[in-house]
C-alpha cells in the first residue's frame, strides 16, 4: 500500500496466461508516467499445468517483491473463449490475484476492450496499434518481440488513466478502486493482519 | 511433503466455491482412514469478489498450517456451467491450489463424477448418497447441515482410494500424482527453494 505522504506510485500490469504471462511496470510522478520494465514469463516448457500454476504464483510474488508496486491491474479473460479455456485462464488470473492480495495490494481488473479504448480511444484496436501508441506515450525506444508484454503495460496504463485523469475520459475512478479503498479504511484489522 | 519413514499421511480435500468453500481432512494410518475434521467457510458476506478471493487464499493457508496435510485434493469445476461461472470457479480453485503449491504440497484434481464413483460406485449418485456412504465408511456420528463439507471429504477419500487401493478399483495411482512425484525427484532444486 502507498505510504502516507508519498505522491508517486508504482503500478504493475499483468496479462495472465497459462503459456505466456506478460507484465509491465510504470512509475507515476505527479502526472507523468514512466516505463520501469516490461517483459514476459514463458510457461510453455513447464512439465504440467500444476507446475505452471505454481510458477505463476512464484513469479508474480517475485515481481512484486522486486518492483514493490502500490497497485496491481489485470486484464480480464475475454468471454468469447470456451469453458475449458475460461477455467484455465480463471486459474492463472486468480493465482496472480492471490499473490497480490496476499501482499495486501489492491487489485483491479479491466476488460480487453476497456484497455484498448483507454490507450488508443478505440475498443477494437489491434495489439500492434496499442503497442505503437504506448511507444509514443512512454517514449519507448524499441518494442518487445512478444506483444504480451505491451498488453500488460497497457493494463497498467489503463489503470493509471482510469484513476488519475477523470476529466480526460469523463469518468471517475473505477468503482472497484473506491470499494477497496472504502473497505481498507473501514476494516483496518482485516487487511493489516497479514 | 511426507517426511521420510513416515507411514501415516494426512489428506486435505477441498470443494472450491465462491460462496461456500468446503474442506475435509482425513488421517491415514496403514489402510485405515479416520476423519479429522470437516467444515465449510462461508464467503457470502464478503463485500466484493476480490475480498472473497483474498479470503480463500488466507483460509486455505490457515487450514494447511493447522492440519499440515501431506497432499491436497480438489474437486474440479463441472464443465456444464456457463463461462462466467467457470471463470469464477477457476479463480477460486486456482487460489486454493496456489496456497497449497506455495507450501510445496502436491495437488490433485478429480471430476465430480469420478469422486462420486469412488465413494458410492456410481458417478450419478446424489450428494446425500455420497454423504451417507461417507458416514458409514468413516463412522461419522452426525452429518453436517451443509453438504459442501461432505463433498470436500469425498474428494479427500477419492484421492485416498485412487492412490492406496489400486487393486480395488483396478487402477494404478493417478497419472498426475506420478508426474508430480517424478518431477519432485527429478527437480529437487525447483521445489525445495521456497
Amino acid at each position: 500500500m502507498k505510504e502516507p505522504g508519498r505522491t508517486d506510485r508504482v503500478i504493475l500490469g499483468i496479462d495472465p496466461g497459462t503459456n505466456i504471462m506478460g507484465y509491465g511496470i510504470i512509475h507515476i510522478t505527479g502526472t507523468t508516467a514512466r516505463l520501469v520494465e516490461m517483459d514476459i514469463i514463458s510457461l510453455k516448457k513447464e512439465p504440467s499445468h500444476t507446475i505452471k500454476l505454481k510458477n505463476i504464483f512464484e513469479q508474480t510474488t517475485s515481481i512484486i517483491e522486486k518492483f514493490k508496486p502500490d497497485e496491481v491491474a489485470l486484464e480480464a479473460p475475454f468471454y468469447g473463449k470456451n469453458v475449458q479455456s475460461m477455467l484455465k485462464l480463471g486459474r492463472a488470473q486468480g493465482i496472480s490475484m492471490a499473490a497480490a492480495l496476499h501482499r495486501n495490494l489492491p487489485v483491479f481488473e479491466y476488460s480487453p476492450r476497456k484497455i484498448k479504448q483507454s490507450i488508443t480511444g478505440k475498443g477494437t484496436s489491434s495489439k500492434e496499434q496499442v503497442a505503437l501508441m504506448l511507444q509514443r506515450i512512454l517514449s519507448i525506444e524499441s518494442l518487445p518481440h512478444l506483444l504480451d508484454a505491451t498488453d500488460a503495460l497497457a493494463v497498467a496504463m489503463c489503470h493509471y488513466f482510469q484513476n488519475s485523469m477523470p476529466s480526460e475520459n469523463g469518468k471517475q475512478a473505477s468503482k472497484k478502486y473506491n470499494s477497496w479503498e472504502t473497505f481498507v479504511s473501514n476494516n483496518p484489522g482485516k487487511v493489516s493482519g497479514l
